[in-house]
């Protein structure tokens, strides 16, 4: 686990040097010492203290120390305080965890650049990996980091999936399918549709499954009932508030995520109008607010936490088979059906 | 910038040598074949591809490259996908991020013990500094940091404050107390509680402030109306409904965090009971969601983003001045009222 070069013995010379010293000085071995620098145990309480206080003394400190091998996973995050990152972000900690890898979380608010000092910092840190959660990186950082033999994958809610490119993702088209037929199901004819930003793949899918639900049941999509917006919930409270305030309002409204479906329950309250008696409302993610919140939100289970640990372990095998083969995992979506869903009232 | 030790001299070397080599096969410059390695312009697209693919060919990767100082915080974080948790780990990542520092995270599910694995990496990695959110760390782990001078600052919801350690806390104190003083301005005298663990500071602190106004104003807490509990939806769930279910309920219920508060406003709903003509309800940290639920909460705003300023500010500043005195820092807590609290019907 050494750092590799020639500069290892030299500085665990000057370690032993010190550690020796700090022995003499406290009348112990130097395994004591060690022990005590570990938090191993077999040391008692004050004599820990003696050492500890010379150590401090004698300058013992992290830059004479052995360098470790570095174990980190570095990740890049669009939005870092999005209730939807932090799913992510937890379940790539934990099964990081369990490889024995650090994960080093940086936060972005540009999708689709990243800032050179952060790949500075990440060619400086020489991580197992970099993942992606929301965000495209331009082809010349690609470049680097693959000129660096530091493999990429993408959690593909946030950019183009390219053919090139490692990435796990989820059934958005076949959600989004699922999701209109529930309405259409229910007796829906006219269901508006709040997408996510166009230049997410994952917003284009949802949009394209809802609008394939429905042409399989010839049922028209108005122009004004397509609205373009964030994934935001003041994107929903706006695009939500225009929709109902349309001459023939929607009856039912497909929030591409569950924080503009969140958007949509105030517009509704605003307006005087009860969900689901007035108007329905499905959201995309399954996020833990939304089976909150009254009437408990319609909505389709992203499986955030085994998106992440597929995206994780695939890191993990590129490192120990740098040739792996470019793949691209999907995994299945599921509505889960709550209170926010009914037959429209005409 | 560079690791220290005699060792970077020899890798340095092993890296001119491995570039040499491919700028030679490229027939360009060294520093042609820098640029394509640090992603700088000034290298045509065609150029840098073949540059990039002769970089690979050679074997040039990670492990020879000049190894930069890691300049890196380590993280600990209880109930890492908390909603509480994500707005600090967002605020530290922005404030290390001016620093030039890298963030690692990693979760605990032991409010009281680090994992040995966690101490072992971090040691590895010999981070400039430990940040601690919601958990306390033992003596023995925090003399291990201590002998090799990583200093340690906790954000202090989660342990016992000691006197000894750099923390960064809020006005729990003083936020309960004026919570509870709107609640008793609006006229209510029989006002529950539920509080957070007994042995986190933050949940004793809130207690006792809401002990002190009740007092304040002679007004009695019946023993049934203080009821314990994690910092859990569940949890207000739970014991809201024990509350409200008592033969003399309260007509106002203080929660100890936003989370049980939205468990009182379920519990609350499936007993029919209203918010606020029925019952009032003051949370606790004002998260996002606090605002979007209906009626919105009124809570007390705990700055968490400023807490992780806060935090990560001084880790930088012991890094810089290890000797700095400890220090403990109170940022100030305020009333946000909306639309979950009125005065009692009766």
């Amino acid at each position: 686990m050494a750092g590799g070069g020639g500069g290892d013995e030299v500085r665990s010379g000057a370690v032993r040097a010190t550690l020796a010293e700090v022995a003499e000085a406290a009348e112990v071995s130097i395994s004591t010492v060690s022990k005590v620098l570990n938090g191993r145990p077999g040391v008692s309480d004050e004599r820990r203290a003696h050492i500890e206080r010379l150590l401090q003394e004698q300058g013992y400190n992290r830059r004479t120390a052995t360098q470790a091998t570095m174990s980190l996973i570095d990740v890049l995050v669009f939005e870092i305080d999005s209730t939807w990152a932090v799913e992510l972000i937890a379940g790539v900690e934990r099964i990081a965890r369990e490889h024995g890898l650090g994960v080093v979380v940086s936060g972005t608010l540009d999708r689709t650049q990243a800032d050179p000092r952060w790949l500075d910092a990440v060619l400086g840190r020489r991580p197992v990996g970099v993942l992606l959660i929301g965000v495209q990186l331009p082809e010349a950082p690609r470049g680097v980091l693959q000129s660096r033999q530091i493999p990429v994958v993408t959690i593909d809610q946030g950019g183009h999936a390219r053919p090139t490119e490692h990435s796990v993702g989820s059934a958005d088209w076949t959600g989004a399918l699922h999701a209109t037929r529930h309405l259409l199901g229910l007796g829906h004819r006219r269901i508006g549709i709040i997408t996510g930003p166009d230049d997410m793949i994952a917003s284009v899918a949802r949009l394209s499954g809802f609008r394939a639900a429905l042409e399989g049941a010839g049922v028209e999509l108005p122009a004004d009932y397509l609205r373009r917006g964030e994934f935001h919930h003041r994107d929903g409270l706006e695009q939500g508030t225009a929709l109902l305030q349309l001459p023939e309002p929607p009856t039912a409204i497909f929030a591409s995520n569950d924080l503009q479906a969140l958007g949509v329950y105030e517009a509704a309250r605003s307006l005087g109008i009860r969900i689901p008696e007035d108007l329905s409302v499905v959201g995309y993610d399954d996020l833990k607010a939304a089976s909150w919140v009254a009437p408990a939100l319609t909505t389709i289970r992203v499986p955030l936490a085994e998106m992440a640990e597929q995206a994780t372990r695939l890191l993990v095998r590129l490192r120990d088979e740098p040739g792996f083969a470019v793949s691209h995992i999907d995994l299945a979506t599921s509505l889960v059906v709550r209170g926010s869903t009914a037959p429209p009232r005409d």
